[in-house]
């Protein structure tokens, strides 16, 4: 039974699951599970209710840490830095020109890109890992996890603004671009390439206090916080889209952070691996 | 002071490490880490000693589910799928034929090709759900866990067989090779990527049951079990090289479930996000 092809066992399992319930696809889909012993578990959350998030789990939520130093900055000394710093200067300009006040649907549009460097890091030095037969230090990790929270920062946004199409194909293009651009950029020089991550934090850091200050003045509505939002920051359920901007502020300060902290390290002459990863550093 | 240079902040923690304790390098780190107030919080195992290894933490351990089917297969029907069977069947011809009997040297080199498929198949549907403004369904986390344990196949055979010179050229040239194939595949057809992925863990399965038998008839010595490979799959103290090989055809076992699972929602013409994926499928 073991060499059963998909197709005969599929059909089986479409029958039983047809005489059970009528089809209901969600019994179909068990079907399928069961046929390579695959599982998903039932998750529930701490108050009895079902889990309805399948790209979290409960144990990645956490609670965001808002004491953090919102204004600490790395003053550019090196030539290297200052290339740096004066790109994501020089890329602040035409995003402020078009997105001009509209800070939701500028913060939604700037997570898809934010989300690209940790993944590509991430993928670079697994790869090395693999090659040189060495240890990460937890360094691809911490990088794969800042991809990560910074797709659940679009995630989010995604629920308050609604991209249109010319958007869409901005996305698209954008992501093209920065992909190849920042995996150069990262083969050829590491430490310039988290400098500009830490700059690129910065600013991200001070969109979102213009977006707090705007939504104080009454010009965006403080609407009622995502679902989404709620779970993954462990809000309080009247939370409102100030205490997520709040939070997503707190996590783009810790990834300026871990980023101009890898950067130095890598100033030093040192690997990353040589210093371990700050894991789970919200 | 949150302004200061890293150079100056530097030499002044440098100052202090060496008047506290002569420069030793544990203090001289902490220093850095602190500029940026990045903590690496200390860990410690379950006995209370220091927890020793910065790739992994004690929550990532699990301990490997031995009863699972070592020989459930699928049998290749369609054109892909005998595509991605016959490919698997011929890259194991020179496989064999270059390792022979060295199974130990053999798994330490596969394991490097291993870990390429979910960090390149994680990779591209992160990019992909920010594109598209869509949720993973938890597949991201999910390829990329499985590129994280065959991360740690690897780092666990490197302690039993070290890489001559050769072997690290041909790792380079393989995964340069690999790497690129199977990213254009995975664009190109990802139920065939998963397909050929779920036949690759086939073999890996017999190489390692074959691995066990030459160990049985004394021809590999079975040594004492790496001190990380105890740590990661939760081992007895006194485990041995056997009891590692067998955990990890566990969890070869697995990731074949995953991967025809996944080629399965495929082939039904779904996106991978449409059936929640098995996060943490040990
Ligand atoms: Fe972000
Ligand atoms: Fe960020
Ligand atoms: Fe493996
Ligand atoms: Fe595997």
């Amino acid at each position: 039974a073991s060499t059963m092809t998909l197709t005969e066992k599929e059909q089986e399992e479409e029958k039983k699951a047809t005489s059970l319930n009528g089809g209901g696809k969600k019994e179909e889909e068990k079907g399928i599970v069961s046929y390579w012993g695959v599982k998903t578990n039932k998750i529930t959350k701490e108050d009895g209710t079902d889990w309805k998030w399948s790209c979290f789990r409960p144990w990645e939520t956490y609670a965001a840490d808002l004491s953090i130093d919102l204004k600490k900055h790395h003053v550019p000394t090196t030539f290297l830095d200052k290339m740096a710093f004066w790109t994501v200067k020089a890329l602040r300009w035409p995003t402020d020109l078009f997105f001009q006040r509209r800070y939701g649907c500028r913060a939604m549009m700037l997570e898809t890109v934010a989300a690209v460097p940790g993944m590509v890091g991430g993928m670079l030095l697994h790869c090395q890992s693999l090659r040189r037969f060495e240890h990460s230090g937890g360094w691809i990790k911490a990088l794969l996890e800042e991809a990560e929270n910074e797709r659940m920062h679009l995630m989010t946004f995604m629920e308050v603004a609604k991209p249109r199409w010319y958007e869409r194909a901005l996305v698209f293009a954008v992501q093209g671009i920065f992909f190849n651009a920042y995996f150069l950029g990262y083969l050829i020089s590491p430490k310039f390439a988290h400098r500009m991550v830490g700059y690129l934090e910065e600013e991200a850091i001070h969109s979102y206090t213009e977006f707090l200050k705007e939504m104080d003045k009454g010009n965006i509505e403080n609407v009622p916080a995502p679902a989404i939002a709620i779970d993954y920051w462990r809000l309080a359920p009247n939370a409102t889209l100030r205490d997520v901007v709040q939070v997503v502020r707190a996590d783009e300060a810790h990834h300026r952070d871990v980023n101009h902290f890898a950067s130095d390290i890598r100033y030093q002459g040192k690997e990353l691996r040589e210093s371990p990863a700050p894991l789970g550093y919200h």
